[in-house]
């Protein structure tokens, strides 16, 4: 068997958590469970693993498929995808449960197996709106990003910087190049010119890694929420709607299926490798 | 000079950021200036540094005090507020904004003063009605618990804690005995008797040592924050209503003035000392 | 209530796993549960909290009580038995398997309650002869040893060290300073004075703490097992006995009642504050 | 010269130390010098560097060659085999005496130069059986295990690990193919029917790297020592013994030479990179 | 014996390597040998361990006593003098060589003992003119700084700090109450009065603590060393001379006998407790 | 696009600062901005990112090119400079300033502008007589030194290691084969020979990476810089000069712009991953 390829690749997962009721317990298995497990799992070949705490949706985040828990980022040195790095010594502990709290299951344990979930069942999940379920939404993309469209000198001491991350599909039936023909002639242009946003990046999503159905990741850049709101009521109002619109204004796009998002900001977040020691309750 | 006494100190501060808009700049001052400004000074002398993340104020929380932020904890070993511990070589970074950000400043710029403050100023802010700023709630109290009314046995293999951290003020012209009385007599069997309460822990606030209006801090459990709400709504039907109440209804203390309160997880918090790095935003 | 007083303490805890059968089991509870737990519940006032693995038991080394796990070491900055200490936010998880793995329970889960420990039950296990049972020996000292009886210059570029660290208590009704005459005119000067010994430390064990019955705590030096077996055989050949002897050899004590071994190298023990990162098995 | 190829391979090393006697000089030798020297030397290209203490050998455990000092484990991104990486500003302090206390040179130094070994020396010592002397065993795999042969879904929930893992070589003049057979269909069967074993794991040592004879590594894990050798005795009761064997029972193969094994726990080992802080003995 | 008492006290070494030739050797020693050794005889009790490089000795500046090395801090809970913490494990290794490149003793290997010094005498090397050889300075003084003379509101984003940081004695036979009346009547305000400097901060040494002859610690701060040379000719022409001058221009004071200065810039030292990870050269 | 293709290559800027004056200012950007941004840059394709303090310039080091800072050390996954790695989501902080400090650019802000350079201007500054600045000096090469001409075996356990690092580049117009043939042939036979050198390595600078003048870089090593003086005075009188000589006397080259050297120790280099914690000056 020939020996893996370098495949240098970076991954997000939009993670949510639509009943607050589970923060708490999401919080208990992703740290008390989940990190540790997952570093002794791809320790060797990832070479950075962090979430970062999503801020709260903001007004009319919902359209966006605003997400309100975290980001994980993890840095692949190997498409972890690959039919040779299958076998761990361990599984994860996965209980249905997780995904529950995280809106891909149902809360209603009689529909799904009492059995454990394994990792991969996990992030095969899709989401359907009778059970008001999310997708698992797990993107790769270059370990850089590929376009750099506005602000490339803004450094830490130019301000704040409030960062509407956000991944999405063209609907069913659009291709990417079609789809992107808008994307690069109109809505990127309208967020260039516009005066509030600072920094604008967008990568193309390797959707083939992982069959995930994404095809794009952008982050925009603001200074607070505030100038994110104008930005996506008033700053698109002469931006010309796609005639493949699934839905009637901007952003264009069915939220949480079709463009997910996240709000976040500088902070630097749990970088496990260098911070994780283990689930120490305050006293 | 007589050197200064050993005198284990645990505090608390109950951090709110009342705007969205100035969350993440809340989170730049504290992660990229007073986080490693704060080890510098005190490092020595503090032997655990820690930021909770506060949870979502829950629905009816605004009745308690609800902050939104985080707890602030640090563990001394003699106490900071002696005369003989105030000379620093560097003075804290403290701009007047980052109060405006935890509502302790009006967001008024013309209203404070441009230079910056230091922090001991900041740290006695009071708040007022008409600006619709709150109090700095920084309190003292034991290295331990003192009492122990509920679920001294429970581990951490015992279910999910929903944790409601608070502290209040009798109101004024109530002695700490006599409103410890209504506290111990009635307010605490109320409690430990609810089917909701997993937990519950109070101590007196060492008040004297930095002439905070406080008296006492408690935490009381919950698995979530649903039986938290049973709890404060429903579970103190049949209380007895002090008759220093300020407020009709149970907590019959003024919101942020008299009580303020923090809703936590078990969550490990951030703890400086063995995990802080410098400030590395996101790629 | 007073504040507690400085009380600089050292503990030390001679673990045993009298079973091989058992050793993973009770690393597992050690590494998984104990150690994150505990550094919750003391981290504050704890300076240094380490784990030492022990040599295997030399030949002949039951007669000296030897046990073949580990050394937990703590220091202190209060008297951890004082009352005011004694409320914690969250009790140690402590099944009384990891009690039976240790030696304190016998292996039948008959003799036990079904019901969880606390580690204040934990540690006041006594061992009795019927079941085959061991004492949990956990005591306290001072910071520094008190006494220097050989080989106070030694570096670590001296030689290696075999440590042979051991506590004991004399016979019921021997009192400390009846023993101690013994002890330091007829068995120090043998050892001192052996061409096989490199350094002899001593300390009184302040019992008082939590009422331990072991009186004193000794260690000694040797290149290697080898010269151990010499001393405490060839070595001690013209030693007096005692007359409160128990047994008719050197030591002169009943192994594991009276007296408890461990033999130690320099090898820096898991020092859980900086080092400690989780559980994360090999894949 | 064209830059060296992405080629990532994990390694292991079993490490004995068949001499209690030398058992601390060996941990001395291991983590005073070789821990930080090998860190320097191959810190930029290995991703993980860890030590597991072996458990004791268990009863009949000397017939699968037994060792009983650790595991060393390396992640590599690239072959370090290849000549391309051969020069080093600082060699590595290999003193002859840690090859006497691995029991690959005789412990008579009059057998072996008084200079100083270097690391390709010493990884080179075969063993003989006049001077018993054991190889000095040190096996390339992939990174990830290569076949999963039972207990895929295992978690770190479903009970503890009692983890037997070894590396073998089919008697000379067997090929690898001709042994394969026999193991996979004859021996892994056996195994992965009984109900003793939990999870099975192989994968063909990648003996080409660094020349080794060892031809295949396995991990089958057990509940504990007691399920391990019902396994090897009673268990195998059955097991057709292959023409080719050079032993007449189970396993077939000659310990220490042509099998040898660790019996490890799931205790995370000293993962060095993260927690190595330097030689601080216990005061 | 009455347990030892609460002392937090700071101590200061000034750290000098008077011979280039040697200072990679005293570096060696330092990060090889004294660190880790260091940390493992006091880490219990000290709370902060740290070195800050010495800027080099600036022009003018051998007047001052300027030392080329170091600064080494520790925070201590416990005055380290005290008689009952003398007993230690293992001595500190304290080749006479490691005095030698320090200055302390001179270059003639035949003229001090081949063996070992331990650690005591080393620091109580005087100096002599004869030898050219310089004392050991270290003082203790109080946790936090004493009297606060100029510029208590700086922070870090206030400019750039040249730290000039000195101890010193008065010449013999002049109390350290005479002493001082120069020193806060004269010497001081003519710093503070000075457009040069930005900070100044003393503190008394607690001399009796280990019997140093230093009386006095300060620190003064500039833009830079221009500003410092600047002060220490120009700024000070018109301070008035003491009687009790042992030199005829300021600082009045022999330079290594009587004052003893290090120059030092913000840069945050090596604090051993959190970054020391082992001697680890550059490959 | 293609993904980036697996190249592991190692850098090393040679950082002076020219003027005393700036020393601790350059400390202060590199340590409060410069570190944390850059980890945050290049984290996850960068194993290891030191920065080893110089030892100042010997007696005769200018005619060497002898720079007196740091010597920066990464080690890259991927090259870099591809421009596929080119867009990162902040730019580095990288005041004209900083480039001043370190002798890029001469101190007279009228000269450059005021707006902020970004870090790739600044790498290519290269210096020019007439404002007396020196070029930004940014070299790769492989990760493992090629050629070992002496003292392969040599271990910490050998002696002090005086570190002398240069790269250079021959004069215009002389080819690299052309210049290495007197190198290999004449000069490195040279220094082999000598008495005074210990250790010899020596690769060829990958120049075509960043288009950089250098084309090689040595490092030879001592005992002292006494040892270095003679040999590069004494013990290369006899060496035979090149005709493409540019200076006189040996090395033959123009010190900054021909030949660069960094005097350097075995001192573990603040290795920033495993030790960056923040700014936190001494209080």
């Amino acid at each position: 068997m020939e020996n893996i390829e370098f495949n240098p690749v970076r991954s997000f997962i939009f993670v949510d958590c639509p009943q607050e009721k589970n923060r708490h317990k999401l919080q208990h298995w992703m740290y008390y469970h989940h990190v540790p497990e997952s570093m002794a799992k791809f320790g060797p070949f990832v070479t950075k693993y962090t979430y970062y705490w999503a801020l709260p949706v903001p007004d009319d985040g919902e359209r966006f498929g605003g997400r309100n828990f975290c980001l994980t980022e993890h840095y692949w040195l190997v498409n972890p995808n690959d039919s040779r790095t299958m076998v761990n010594a361990l599984s994860e502990y996965f209980p249905p449960e997780a995904m529950v709290w995280q809106g891909h299951l149902p809360d209603r344990p009689e529909t799904y197996e009492k059995s454990m979930f394994n990792g991969d069942d996990a992030r095969a999940t899709e989401g359907n709106e009778e059970d008001d379920t999310i997708p698992f939404v797990y993107i790769f993309m270059p370990f850089w990003w590929e376009e750099d469209l506005k602000g490339a000198s803004r450094t830490l001491e130019d301000g704040y910087n409030y960062r509407w991350l956000f991944t999405f599909k063209y609907p069913d039936g659009v291709s990417l190049e079609q789809g992107d023909k808008w994307f690069f002639d109109e809505m990127m242009p309208t967020f260039c010119n516009m005066p509030q946003t600072t920094r604008i990046l967008t990568s193309r999503v390797k959707s083939e890694l992982n069959d995930s159905p994404y095809q794009r990741v952008v982050e925009i850049w603001f200074e607070d929420n505030e100038k994110w709101l104008e930005a996506v009521t008033e700053g698109v109002k002469n931006m010309k709607k796609p005639e493949w619109a699934t839905v009637d204004s901007f952003p264009f796009l069915k939220p949480q299926k079709e463009i997910v998002s996240l709000f976040l900001s500088d902070l630097p977040g749990d970088d496990h490798y260098s911070q994780y020691h283990g689930y120490q309750p305050r006293r």
